[in-house]
């Protein structure tokens, strides 16, 4: 009964050896160990923790279960980036143009939304033609042209972080640091990119709420990945408000469009976007900091950064003229202005109530199964700090279901704290994390 | 949802509700909450703990699950006593009679062994022609006529425990006191006694290695049976060398009819059965301590509890001579002296290791479906405290399978620590547990 001494050796607080916790994911991947022995291990791990090198073992194991995808035969280095996921985050959009548009392979498997938080490739598919079931051949034969793609996550990669994951959702063993981290990586390890930079969300739009928090599953993620030879580093980023003003598919698209247009309205979003994009080109040996933000300011300023985004949009099969007249997006059938119910700062904003606001418009998924309506969605006029007057616009809801206007409304509303002092300023960048050897 | 909020809740440390307690043990028996459910609760339930009313809201849904046995036709007191388990632990094969031959009723459902620990009903079915599965029916018709009988547990009493016990088993989930207390607790519950007595022992053959533990056990368990509208007490019990002198079935009812004879060779043993005896007595108002202890006293000497023993075998078809003539008992083929292998004083016992000892000569089972030799076990010699010359007999194992002597010897030999200096005696009787309200 080695599963029963596993788990028993987790209660009591012991480390996990590498045998072991193969012999516990290839064991639940092929059935061996029930699910039942598994959730009281998940479980176990939540109050016992797991050590570095348990965390990177499980990563390993997690990311051996299924396709490694093998970038060896691209030419220059491979990059790869991740969210932990909020509101309004629409930095892939942007950054991997400015990458590839720098040299840089952008070979990039991205999520669906669910919930609050919103996905890449939902985004993306609201381009026409736009294709993101790519096999590895096709996706690989266009980052070898493009230097970029986005395509949706092979279902084959990292079956058991899948299979663990789903176990933990009906659980409560979510909130685990190390399992976050390790199902994280495992994927990112699988994708087979050398230099990761993962942007780590905190506030009330993000799963993790606090910073300390935040910064806990930075170190874990950045340490997986020296463990498993990859040049990795962590940026955490505020999500105490939604990142831009536009939540939703298309509106999302268009706002990311403005950014590498240089002409972003809002400045936090451009300014999350460079500084990414500079410590990724940083993280791959492309110059000093500041050399490589010098690059990536001026890439947007050229206009490569924004040819790039529709040359892969015209690779992956859509239509690249709606990446030069953002206008052409199709619109919602109902535009609907939210006014602000009193006068004052705005102090805080629940920005995961936000994030369901828009999905109640249809931008979003309750369930995995939703279908997403591409043109829906929330566009800010004000966000934290901002000084609004009574009846004047907090945002604007776009939705082609008027039903659901009523309810987004009053969520939005009620996501909006509004005072008469006004609030300090939340730092946009809260920490930089790196392997604690590289200093 | 709702499972999952429950899990979450428990995960927090938060207090279920009673609701939440029989929504769960409900749902696991009808099958609706999964088992991959259930033990991540039970794992966080191991780590954050239940509180007496958690506890005791447990221990009543399980006993509400399956049978309860009515024993208001009775006339008189019901009683009942319930050990932890351990080895040589043959009390209620003497306090039973006693107490029953001082006018008390006490319809005993008993176990089986396992492991290291004997089962009560084993070693009654050593004696010919008891029957130990008796119907609802007849066991309490012959407590009606006799106050006594000693019958295997119901396979339909707390079903919801053994479905648990299951899981826990295969969970490294046992080790939990209010698991450990709810489980006990709700067999005794549906057993119906009004008086409940419990023998928690401690030490090195027993489940609670220490007195710690066992205290906070026996705490635990006194706290449900008074939520429950139970008289319950306990007593903390020594178990850091077997009790009495013999490990095994027929030999240890040869053993339990001499302490009745009023021929107690081992001290500690007609001690631990005359105290718990009064304390039942007193628990059931039966007198003050001093007094009762004299009543147990007397119905040993006078002889009455003796023979209501032969008194209950007959009834439960049983052949009462060998009561009378416990020589009569068929003996194992193999009688092998086991000689001490150095001179000096026991210092200590590694109880569960004789416990294991005798399992191997075939005293007892490792997995449920193994059978038993009635007349296999072992008759001790020394036990901690006394001064033994090296080749002086420790022991002698009886066993039908002279292959498996060699291994039992062997692990006898190695359960004894034997030193030059003389051990401090260890107290027989640790702590006596009463409801905290009732002083």
């Amino acid at each position: 009964m080695r599963m029963y001494e596993i788990i028993n050796n987790k209660k009591r607080g012991k480390t996990l050896t590498n045998d072991e916790i193969n012999f516990v994911v290839q064991g639940f991947t092929t059935g061996e160990v029930p699910d039942y022995q598994m959730s009281a291990l998940l479980m176990a791990i939540y109050f016992q923790g797991m050590s570095p090198e348990e965390t990177a073992a499980l990563t390993m194991a997690m990311a051996n279960s299924g396709e490694q995808i093998d970038l060896s035969n691209l030419h220059g280095k491979n990059v790869d980036k991740h969210s932990t996921g909020g509101v309004g985050d629409k930095t892939t959009l942007i950054v991997a143009p400015i990458v590839a548009a720098l040299g840089l392979n952008i070979p990039k498997m991205s999520g669906r939304g669910l919930g609050h938080t919103g996905g890449t490739i939902d985004k993306i598919e609201s381009i026409p033609g736009v294709r993101t079931s790519l096999e590895s051949e096709e996706f690989l034969k266009i980052v070898n042209h493009h230097k970029i793609c986005i395509t949706g996550q092979s279902a084959n990669l990292a079956p058991a972080d899948k299979a663990i994951y789903a176990l933990r959702d009906v659980t409560a063993t979510v909130d685990s640091i190390p399992l976050i981290a390790a199902s994280i990586m495992s994927k990112k390890i699988a994708a087979g990119a050398k230099y990761i930079l993962l942007d780590v969300k905190t506030g009330s739009g993000a799963f993790m709420k606090d910073v300390e928090d935040a910064t806990k599953l930075a170190q874990e993620m950045v340490n997986i990945g020296g463990a498993c030879g990859r040049e990795t580093a962590a940026i955490i980023t505020d999500m105490s408000a939604p990142l831009g003003w536009a939540v939703g598919n298309s509106l999302e698209v268009i706002e990311a469009i403005e950014v590498l247009s240089d002409k972003a309205s809002d400045k936090p979003l451009a300014e999350v976007c460079i500084t990414l994009a500079a410590h990724l080109l940083h993280l791959a040996a492309e110059g000093d900091f500041a050399e490589c933000r010098q690059k990536v300011e001026d890439a947007i300023k050229s206009g490569i950064a924004l040819q790039k985004f529709a040359e892969m949009i015209e690779a992956q099969g859509g239509d690249p003229s709606y990446i030069l007249n953002p206008e052409n997006f199709p619109k919602a059938a109902h535009i609907i202005p939210c006014p602000a119910p009193e006068t004052g700062y705005i102090t805080k904003m629940d920005t995961e109530g936000i994030g369901l606001a828009a999905v109640t418009l249809g931008a979003g998924r309750s369930i995995p199964t939703d279908t997403i309506d591409h043109s829906a969605g929330i566009v800010l006029h004000a966000k934290t700090g901002n000084y609004v007057e009574k009846g004047q616009p907090l945002a604007t809801l776009h939705t082609n279901n008027p039903e659901a206007a009523k309810e987004a409304k009053a969520k939005l509303i009620a996501s909006y704290k509004i005072s008469s002092n006004k609030p300090r300023p939340t730092p946009l960048i809260h920490a930089q994390i790196s392997l604690a050897t590289k200093g």
